[in-house]
């Protein structure tokens, strides 16, 4: 893969999706503090996120939150996004902001709840079936906070039974990717709290049923693309939320904590020949305090120079040093990948397809910060509440 | 100190301080569920403070939050507290909720919102004077969440030089506590993210600055009660703040995540017979989905049962273990004292001092909290944001 | 289940098998401390854990690890086991002491390594058809230190097709049980690092493949309550290694670091009414500086502590609080059960069955140690390596 | 700084000090896998030592481990490290292998064992005074396994009292290095368990007294390079054991683990323009499975080009972009230096100085493994008991 026309070729089949929420405003539990010039609209987020696809080229889909992102025709907007030049992805589905969710959406006690919960996962599909979306992305809140507050097995049961209602509902194009998270906003146990409990579900649901990962929902010391290698080989990787962590979920930019990390999880999706096999590549990130487009930008760049590292790891060479048990040898090809510079190589991409080679300056340069401030007056400016 | 005399006598030395905020609504960044009958003014939040005190008698104070707690006469609400049979306790302080706070408040690279910080700490000594309040609690959110975001260095000069004209400012019988936190709502780096910063920067400030110890603010794996004995030994613990968390600072009920971790904490406290020597036992909790009234009482409840065991254990056999070099011996001292059941003394104390055995269940047979319900109505619930 | 003649049947059927290595020495990397009286034979280990059967009524069978348990003879040794008053259990294979799992056993690269590695596991089917046990456990210490060292997929994939040998030679009646831990010996990823990829593998293989939880092979935040509860649904609970962690695999004995955890865990067991369907509940400790068949009868006592207060739970009331979200309601419920002092009504059940009601007391009191001490002078004292 | 030459000129002033025991077997718990032409002697592991200093030019001197070490002459070791092109560095305590230890060295409750080991450390003095070392390096593994097992605090004035005469016995160009450990070996608490233990004590004794930071002995999410930033201002950054881990205290080559976490660490020291102000930057690591030399080697490489990239940092436009409260740009400067590959500049680096560019090659291609592996048959390979 060393061949620089195949490593351009591959890093022109990958497709990171952007998030719609990352442009509106986000937090902590102790303050948002709101930008000037964020979207309003569901059609304002897009725009936004075209301007990503514009300068990297790489993040040609938006994915969606309902209902942060609900419009009354879901048609049109698909349209809006074609005519920014991206198009919609997945379908994020939101059982954790409604006062009836206090103890849970599809796993609380309350069977009314419970049906409430479903009912608005199976809106999702509609929303799905007019957007032309393939996936229905699920992340529960549901968990308890203290031990004795509700049974940890029965909530299997409920959680099981809603999966498979939603899962039936699905055509056939279309594609279930259930998240798992360890804490928060539950704190003593959460329904879907890893890898092992989203696998066990899914493999009980079906094929369409794979599991996401997001990478800031492990625990401390997780060996995260161990997770991918393991899902990779069982079929069942369906997703990625990337994000960075220091300490819990802190959405912060992918790649800017552990840029070693997301260059192996990179490269056990280059080892498995996963880069354009239907995997989304998803960020999943609040930029709290810096400025959204360019953050979300610099995201999409991170992700790509990680997996242009990947792609540059001599395979062939990294085999045949694990072959003869070269402990040393076999870690000094990966790390020759890691170590190289390959910010040139993908300016070079970029030049020759007619991009910018410095997204971030030419964002800056474009003046689409400054004139969406100058615009954006008024109205509700989107966030996690709106 | 087995001589259930003394047991009690202690018992009825300790003093649990609750927070205002704990009566008003608190929730994740996900979702703040609001509670029906939750106070909408700081003098409702002191009733439900007096409630707890009222049942469990080991509640006398109410910490207030500024500004969530402002009032334009506090000398007036200091006699309401009183009237309310509770007084006024620690005085928190808030640099984290204003736009300016955005890249912090003491530590801000931009002088002019150092000022202002530093400004609001001083109105809360204004405030002390007023109340008669003896500490100032500081706990600030500030910190960066990328490498590079801002110099470290550079923040502990800020950070001292902020504190210094704090702690000068303070009247002769006042004091400091501040307060350490490893992450959130920084996730990089905080700028107190350990007891030894927070040692450290007190040493350097004068005998009455002192470290407040949160005990949901650690790293996991941190043993809690090592940091209590050595802070005892220096003379520097000044406060706690307590609360339960499985994982991050999850600011449950004390001792509802793990009992046995409160009690090793209170048996340091008792070793060094501390338990009235001017250390604040604070709670600081957040009853995002539990009734809040009832949980405070738990949580005070809590502390008591930790606090009696601690008082249980035989100082002098774990003494003569220990010296002996007996691991299982010594050991087995401790575990007795925890794995006593302590509810019947604790019952028999409350019933000798004229109050119900059953602090939970007389708070729930007292209506007060239907009749609460039926009369907050109307109004701005009180919540971090009031 | 409250009925305390219903409590003291479910404990007396409950039955916590020890491990033959715990008898004998066991240290860090940095030092094995020596103790006077340690088993230098598998027929001395037996006789200390008939001394804690003895004691405690509930430790019928010891656990044995192969090589350090090898004998010419297993039929007499079970027939030795069965004078001493306790019988063989399972079976534990050890594939990482030979040099020739320098890089791994049935995940090594090279085929001949791990074609010795099975043919020892394979042995240890024969060695169970001798003794009549019915587990096989399996822990592999397989797994990389460097990033790149070895191909985590194709070492699965090496993995699958050693179990898959093994599990086609068990007999009927004989069970696989796999077990996982996150780290150590490996320090980069192990091969089995958590219940997830233990579970998959098991499913893979067939029913009588199934999971063994080590209580300490988690890392820092697991839930492993939600693990027991979600394998015991799936029918894929097959045993429990208890002992105890602060910060890794401490193998400190079971109860001393979290006994709120361990009652936690036992909840679950009883809450299936799994206390004897087949789960074996053993232990896997080190004790490296307190005497050790003490210390292994606390650890029975701990655990059946703990299940006592699991067996106390008001499963109706709380059931009753949990349907209704009553989440304080349910909470004091559990820990209504676990503030108990279950002791007495321990020493009650003791005393029934004719044991002394003071186990650990009883075994100072019979000068067993002391007599072991004298006796077992000369030979090689027994440890990890021999 | 970006200045070639300046950077260079930085870069051959780093001196990084290597470990006597990195070139003897090591292991865990469960094996110790010996490796052929190991060293068995002192004068062996210091002619190792000589071979990574003669490869990278950047690792002057050896740490010295007593009594791993010990000679009857150590004036001649000296002179035989000279002559090998080395010389003697750190002389590091071991007061944890002797069965007297088992409860502990200088807390241990005995005063007999204390007495014991505060004259090990003194003559670890005298040795110094032969080998011209600064430094004495203390690492305790004093600490407890159970809650109860000692007091706390009682361990916290045996360390004073301990700590007080060795230091008082140091001369007048001797330095202490007091490291911390958050476990292993004792597993509930360590006497020295966090850098703020170890820095109060220091600041107790005195202005030789400084603290070592080992980079694989802190809790999972601990910000190193606060430490490091926060020592450096209060100046008592005494000197770093640089090694790597994923988990616990895994010993790693440094670097391989997590190499920007290294480059923010070696950025704090430019930033303090610290890098040849007396901080001692040693290598403590363990090759447990990876050929021990070029293992060095490599490590001394990670850390020469973490140390590049941290002086290619753009400190002015850094110190703007922060001051403007330029989140994403102030990251990007830092990133920029992290991304650069810094091999050719030191590639060109050796050269000038006469070195190999390709120092791990070189030593391959010098056939002194093959040699010693030949030379080194017989004898008692050197280990952590030897």
């Amino acid at each position: 893969m060393s061949n620089p026309a195949n490593v351009k070729a591959a890093l022109r089949s990958l497709e990171i999706e952007t998030p719609s929420w990352a442009y509106g405003n986000s937090g902590t539990r102790f303050k948002v503090f709101a930008q000037a010039g964020v979207p309003r609209t569901p059609q304002e987020k897009i725009a936004d996120a075209a301007q990503v696809h514009r300068f990297t080229g790489s993040a040609p889909s938006v994915a969606l939150h309902i209902p942060w992102d609900r419009v009354d025709d879901f048609t049109e907007l698909a349209k809006h996004a074609h005519d920014q030049g991206v198009r919609l992805g997945a379908i994020n589905s939101n059982v954790f902001q409604d006062d009836d969710y206090k103890l849970g959406s599809v796993t609380n006690p309350d069977p009314r709840v419970r049906r409430k919960a479903v009912r608005h996962l199976l809106d999702c599909v509609d929303i799905m079936d007019a957007t032309g979306s393939r996936d229905l992305k699920l992340w529960f809140s549901d968990g308890i906070n203290y031990p004795g507050q509700d049974d940890l097995r029965d909530r299997q049961d409920r959680l099981a039974e809603a999966l498979r209602e939603v899962y039936d509902r699905l055509g056939p194009h279309q594609r279930m990717l259930l998240e798992y998270k360890l804490f928060e906003p539950a704190f003593y146990a959460t329904d879907v709290p890893d890898w092992g409990t989203s696998y066990a579900h899914c493999v009980e649901l079906g094929p369409r049923a794979t599991v996401c990962i997001d990478t800031g929902h492990h625990a401390p010391g997780t060996n995260i693309e161990f997770i991918v290698a393991f899902l990779l080989r069982a079929g069942r990787l369906g997703a990625f939320d990337f994000n960075s962590r220091f300490y819990a979920d802190d959405d912060l930019m992918a790649g800017a904590a552990d840029p070693f990390q997301l260059f192996r999880i990179m490269y056990e999706i280059v080892r498995a020949d996963a880069l354009s096999s239907g995997i989304a590549f998803m960020l999943d990130q609040c930029h709290n305090i810096e400025a959204k487009v360019p953050a979300v930008i610099r995201s999409v760049l991170n992700v790509q120079e990680a997996t242009a590292k990947a792609l540059l790891v001599d395979r062939d060479a990294l085999r045949a040093a694990q072959l003869e048990g070269d402990v040393l040898g076999a870690n000094a090809v990966l790390m020759d990948a890691y170590n190289t510079d390959v910010r040139p190589l993908l300016a070079e991409l970029r030049t020759e397809d007619g991009l910018d080679p410095d997204p971030v300056g030419a964002y800056r340069r474009s003046g689409y910060g400054e004139r969406v401030v100058a615009e954006r007056v008024g109205g509700q400016q989107a966030g996690w509440n709106a």
